[in-house]
């Protein structure tokens, strides 16, 4: 699958290479590509000087990456530096790019990253999904996908991979949606619905969001908890810089933490859990309004009017969340909480109440909470760049190819 | 600190191995300890065949383990074999030990542990300690873990490090205890407080029986939810088989998961947490009983008995359990819950209730809990195994010792 390369440190001929000299070339190639990722432009020499490898070494690897279409040449540097003129080196602008895709209760979304980050085409498309069944709004998404695709090969890209963000459960071989209630979608096999040639990986809305939050957000920490709502209320716990999936996939599940035993039924089997406080149809209920398209628009518009029955519903909303996440708190000692999605817009009516929650049940022991930047923007975004992470994580994988 | 050793692969005289060559080494040194460790006596020819060294290779890095007692050789292997008989390795019994040390709210206890994970040498002593200041309680630790030192000297075992189980929130610096309620000790630094010779690594009794029962239980899974009791309830929380230890050193606290928002006011500031109705003194005051000594064995001996307001009062405790489960799995999706401590002891009466609520909440998603075999012996042998474990996976930090 790779192209052959000569070794950092050749062995004798003939003699059989233990396993970690091919997992220690991998490894050198994805320090490179991390280390111009993230202070290039550099040259050569530079690079070899930050991840201590000889320069004929890193020249190898960066020969290879370069031929791969992954980094690229920038021309000489700046004059006015110590020593020989080098060329600087840069993550292409024209290689592997990530799609990402979303599935939406109320639209579907598809982009393309490039390798280094910028959204290089999208698409959306409105209207809702609810209660459809997978195989139309699959070939619907197949048709986005494809135009996205084909604009960014008109820019040079070739697609490295495909990622789907899905309100739901999804099992831990990345492909069969196992339960999204708000779709009424159960066991399907996403990977069969979707083109063959660029196999999806897919994942909870969530969990792409609190990596969106990660690698894109500003100061967010190695260990933080996510909660996102759209109809219902997401979460995705993310220690040391990885998400923590569980055993079956479903870890994050904060919408059914039980907050009131003996509260209304939840569609979970369930009473009193967090989604009935919080999800976005409790808060229109509460709220006395009716469910609809648009409900967070007009949540925060009324909300922005002063009205007193929506202030009140986000006010317990806080509250409920509050009582969760005193819980999750407690069980992961996170860094911070991010509110993402939906929750973003609304923040400024349910921090008061939730932060008062968290702090009064915790005794100064509280994290902090704080509000995404991406919004409802993440799962698209994290789904794309989950893409492009892997290329940069192993670009072995994808060199040679071109 | 180690010896120097001749490389894998070696590199061309006067140049400067790369920090990975080290590494490989190091590693490839635990890869020989582990593999003994689960599959001896073996062969240099077996171990070789196992991890995909060279037999040369293979015998460098026996020779070093050998030399600094961690190997030992025992003798020709048994006749019958095909080909040349060689000498058969085994993990030492005669080399480091590890000492595990553990502050109970009612005893003491330190254990001395060899690398083939017999315990040696083991001291307890009853008595409460709390309210007792810390400097106290720690000078008799301290003669007790010299007794036990001193006993596995005697065998020809030295030793490696210390581990030290208490029952409250410990830093992330393994040496300060942040907050032991039932000790009435806050912040407290127990490095300071132990014999500076054998610098002891402190954690919470729960991690520590998390783990012996990751090490020593009967098939437990890699990703579990440890639940135990002494006077509180702790948790720990282990994800791919590594403790999720948390911002601060505090993740798994289960016993303050709110359980009713409203209920009666915990230590902690909170209202209507878990240990409000699981605790061992809340059950006590449930059945009417006046918490002393032998909180445990006098509810497991009254429920044995039949006794009516003990088997009410084990069943609301189960149920509470069963809430604050809910709330774990959903967030965790562990592949088991393990009840341990005092629990383990009372799980007959408090088993059926929980599973009930935890079934009925989680709609066919319930995780399976089991109950330890090791009971409150968990954290003693967790701490002590940590200390072997620690060898086991960088012996080159303990090499060149002797």
């Amino acid at each position: 699958m790779t192209t052959p390369l000569h070794e950092a440190h050749p062995s004798s001929p003939g003699r059989r290479l233990p396993d970690t000299q091919q997992g220690m070339r991998r490894r050198n190639l994805a320090r490179v590509m991390h280390t111009v990722n993230a202070e290039g432009p550099l040259s050569r020499a530079a690079v070899a000087s930050r991840i201590g490898l000889t320069r004929a070494a890193v020249s190898t690897l960066v020969d290879e990456l370069i031929r791969s279409g992954l980094l690229e040449e920038l021309g000489p540097e700046r004059p006015g530096r110590v020593g020989r003129p080098g060329s600087s080196l840069a993550v292409s602008g024209r290689g592997p790019a990530g799609i990402g895709a979303e599935i939406g209760v109320d639209h579907l979304a598809v982009c393309a990253v490039d390798l280094r980050g910028t959204v290089r085409a999208r698409v959306v498309r409105h209207g809702t999904n609810r209660g459809r069944p997978p195989q139309p709004v699959l070939a619907e998404l197949t048709a986005l996908v494809a135009q996205v695709v084909a604009e960014a090969e008109r820019e040079g890209l070739w697609p490295a991979g495909l990622a789907v963000a899905v309100p739901g459960l999804v099992a831990r071989d990345t492909r069969t949606v196992v339960r999204a209630p708000n779709l009424d979608w159960h066991e399907v096999d996403l990977g069969a619905l979707l083109p063959a040639d660029l196999p999806p990986t897919v994942d909870n809305e969530a969990n792409f969001g609190s990596l969106a939050e990660l690698w894109l957000g500003d100061d967010t920490p190695l260990d933080f908890l996510h909660v996102s709502a759209e109809i219902g209320i997401g979460g995705a716990v993310v220690v040391d810089g990885r998400l923590l999936r569980g055993t079956r996939g479903f870890a994050g599940e904060l919408g059914h933490v039980p907050v009131h035993p003996e509260g209304p039924e939840c569609a979970c089997g369930g009473r009193g859990c967090l989604e009935q406080y919080a999800g976005e149809e409790a808060v229109l209920r509460a709220a006395g309004l009716t469910p609809g398209e648009n409900r967070v628009e007009v949540l925060a518009e009324r909300a922005a009017q002063g009205d007193k029955e929506v202030h009140r519903a986000l006010r317990d909303a806080g509250t409920a969340l509050g009582i969760a996440l005193t819980g999750a708190v407690n069980l992961l000692d996170p860094q911070a909480v991010v509110l993402g999605g939906a929750l973003a817009a609304l923040a400024p009516w349910l921090l008061p109440s939730l932060e008062l929650e968290l702090a009064r049940r915790s005794a100064g022991r509280a994290c902090v909470v704080s509000v995404s930047r991406l919004g409802p923007e993440g799962p698209l975004l994290g789904a794309a760049h989950s893409v492009v992470r892997a290329v940069l994580d192993d670009p072995a994988a994808v060199a040679g190819r071109t």
